[in-house]
């Protein structure tokens, strides 16, 4: 069985806390001074996840990229909870013969099979991909 | 209307990624090698999420606490995309005169009303949550 995924948050003031993950921490800020947000974390955490899958998927094609950006825009909902009712990914990959159909199956197989992520998010969220080589 | 939220990742090599988020940034690792991977942080910005709110909430209440600790563990499913299937959040919290009860009340309220993160969420993974005081 995978091993439970484990962390422990302590408030230190304000609507600050300090994060252990492991041998790993962070600070989460819900007024986003010096940290980010947990939102700013979901959105963060999908865009890692599904650009840690290109990258994983185009080694496999032997198709590695030079760099790889991702930029994510999530839209909020106007009422509480002020859920995510959208989000786009805009991959921009840089690479010598990389081609755009190798990067658009990359993107395809995480979104439909791979990314936890992503399949751990209200599937009535829209989510659009999109990517440019060059 | 809310503004989108908005972040920009960069891939630096192996399976990381440097992320920015306005004037914030963070590191994300597939391999959780010195920085969190996308399915920690995803957990990490649910417990932010609603121990957010419980401050939030309790301080509306005149009820703040000294401390307070939340533990999250999260089971993913043993087949890929590996989501997440079960998550539990463990709040402990100290503080001269706070109930159980209006702790348990600011926890429901989060969970029901005003959670971004948790309502963002597939709704069949199963969430629980405790509470303890002292």
């Amino acid at each position: 069985m995978t091993q439970p995924v484990e962390a422990r948050l302590d408030w230190t003031g304000e609507l600050r806390f300090q994060a252990s993950v492991g041998e790993n921490g962070l600070v989460v800020d819900g007024k986003r001074q010096g940290a980010c947000s947990p939102m700013e974390l979901l959105l963060v955490g999908l865009a890692g996840c599904m650009a840690i899958d290109v990258v994983h998927i185009l080694g496999k094609m032997r198709a590695v990229p030079d760099a790889l950006q991702v930029s994510v825009e999530g839209v909020r909902a106007d009422s509480e909870p002020r859920r995510y009712t959208r989000i786009s990914l805009r991959f921009a990959l840089q690479g010598e013969g990389l081609s755009q159909a190798e990067v658009e199956r990359a993107i395809a197989l995480s979104r439909e099979k791979y990314c936890s992520v992503y399949h751990s998010l209200r599937s009535d969220i829209e989510v659009e991909t999109s990517c440019t080589i060059g």
